[in-house]
């Protein structure tokens, strides 16, 4: 029984009861039956996801909505969707009729993950966000009263918490092999080119923060386990050739975790910072390389007692993209199935929306 | 002529004047002259100093001062220093009479930096300060002033000023060839057990900002060649064993530059940080491993225009400790020699003084 009993009901309210077959039969037929998504937004990520579902045993493309009918046609061709599941922004209400389509991947510039997220929740479509979750707290609010309304499941993109390398640096540091961790260093952050829409606040909400500084604060609350108490940060653009007209350029900022760890954290839209994070506790270290799609490797040195040989860790991840998509979508699918909340819900991307504003706030710059 | 006019008169007026030989034999002579240096303080750094001036050829140790007389007549016995220019603590004025002394070395704890200095300078010795120069503001302005009136010339010890792959890397951000450096990140950190007098505040005046974490800071200032415009900061203490009962654990701080330049660094007393900065620019990225003694190394990646091949650097410094000393000493008895302004004189250990002040302030705490 793949579908749980709140499903079921939830399926039954929505007027499917009647297309619906005896439980017993149920069962069997969704031992294969794949989850649906509509990817809405056919820029970069959403190939990567598409990759993603394309490997995936769990999950299925089933809907396209974008822009142009052109690339969404060719798309739909590749991946065997019906042109009649391919929508523009303006008519994707009507899938709440498409029954094909179970769930979306919201794969839109920032400041439209709102909107997109809350119409299709209208239509009774679960909810796949990318990070961030939106340009602002109330809209992070609105989308998860949304979702909570229409009985739609919400999940935010962030796979590196679901991703091996990560989850063995959590399960080092609950062990307790790094000792009592006091400080956390990570940094984020790449060459931003003119023209993208990244360096559009309307668009994007916020500069480098927003888009790949939110890595190194989501890594220093899944690495902690906490919530940050307070933060400080400096803001800066020294860039001044157009690119940083609305958003800003770099940004360094500190934050104290109730238990008494720190952290120190970088990003920046005018240079290829390192990508990674370095935990450091009273009996060593670890650090992870990047937070890219691929290429993740944890190192780290330790020992349990001064004066006794180290434990010496270098242990890359060599799984390739689009793995890390595959791995959250089947992660989100089997949210739906078992009607089980997932790892990362709309609250966790709100944690993230407050937390930055704190640091925008904290910044001297106008909040989210 | 190694004696500056200047230093010819000082030695004059201190009624040296009957004893020092005409201009030209003074010349002959002097081409084998060394600048005495009285060491006040045996403890572990003074054996490096020590060392630093044995392969010195334009330096050599000449007095001592110490509360353990055995202890320091064994140094002086290896030194070839005479009993009589054997120092306590109490006595040590009475230098004032020992030409053979030119300058003093203080290797004291930190509280003890102002004193010892303020009464060397009063004896008519020119000072050689360990960093941190001294445990509050105005005892770094009290030793200015005091060196000033006294008319003897004041250094403090930022050896890594003197070392070549720190001025490799000065030179290289000053060329350029990272293009704008947007963001720095630095740590320096060691787990401290109890007892070391740098756990006690009223010797260190601080925990490890002061201590380690200076180093950072100061690397921030000498690779911008900027003073800083603004600092965040958050301090915590985590472990509750009695080591953090008067000093910080850890010390996260952000700085802001008056070109926009960022930076973000750590200190811990809890847990041993990776020692090293790390400069991103917009074409690229240096980084210098280690504050230490030795093992000093830079690595660098950049590239003059996009597309085309980075520019790899891998320069280990093979120097061996006590070199760093020998140097800063030489350029330190090259100012005495030839009258001129030590590189890092007590202004600069005033102004890294002046922004530990606002370091400790912008995280809550006293100020120095």
């Amino acid at each position: 029984m793949k579908l749980s009993r709140r499903e079921f009901s939830r399926l039954g309210a929505m007027g499917f009861a009647a297309q619906m077959l005896p439980a017993a039969r149920l069962e069997a037929q969704d031992a294969n039956r794949r989850i649906g998504y509509c990817v809405i937004g056919l820029g970069r990520i959403a190939d990567h996801f598409i990759g993603g579902v394309q490997a995936s045993s769990t999950s299925k493309i089933t809907g396209l909505v974008s822009g142009h009918r052109d690339k969404a046609e060719k798309f739909a061709a590749r991946l065997g969707v019906p042109k009649s599941s391919i929508y523009s922004y303006e008519d994707m209400d009507r899938m709440r009729d498409n029954k094909s389509i179970d769930a979306v991947y919201v794969a839109l510039p920032n400041s439209m993950h709102a909107e997109y997220t809350i119409r299709s929740a209208k239509a009774g479509k679960h909810v796949f966000c990318e990070k961030p979750m939106s340009t602002s707290v109330s809209d992070a609010e609105d989308m998860i009263a949304a979702c909570k309304t229409a009985n739609v499941k919400l999940m935010i993109a962030y796979r590196l918490q679901y991703e091996p390398t990560n989850l063995r640096a959590i399960e080092l540091i609950r062990q307790g092999a790094l000792g009592k961790v006091q400080v956390i260093e990570g940094a984020n952050g790449f060459y931003e080119t003119a023209g993208e829409w990244r360096l559009n606040k309307p668009m994007s909400g916020g500069g480098p923060m927003l888009d790949v500084g939110i890595y190194c604060l989501n890594a220093t609350r899944y690495l902690t386990g906490e919530e940050p108490e307070s933060f400080t940060a400096s803001v800066s653009t020294i860039d001044h050739d157009g690119r940083f007209d609305t958003v800003e350029e770099n940004m360094v900022w500190t934050t104290k975790f109730p238990s008494g760890i720190v952290a120190s954290c970088s990003t920046s839209y005018g240079a290829n910072l390192k990508s990674y994070y370095r935990v450091t506790g009273s009996k060593g270290w670890l650090e992870v390389g990047s937070y890219g799609y691929q290429g993740i490797r944890l190192q780290a040195n330790y020992r349990s007692e001064r004066g006794t040989p180290p434990t010496v860790l270098d242990e890359p991840n060599t799984e390739r993209d689009p793995k890390q998509f595959t791995r959250e979508t089947d992660h989100f699918t089997q949210c739906i199935l078992e009607n089980k909340t997932p790892k990362t819900p709309g609250e966790e991307g709100l944690r993230d929306m407050q937390c930055m504003q704190r640091i925008y706030k904290a910044a001297g710059m106008v909040a989210l």
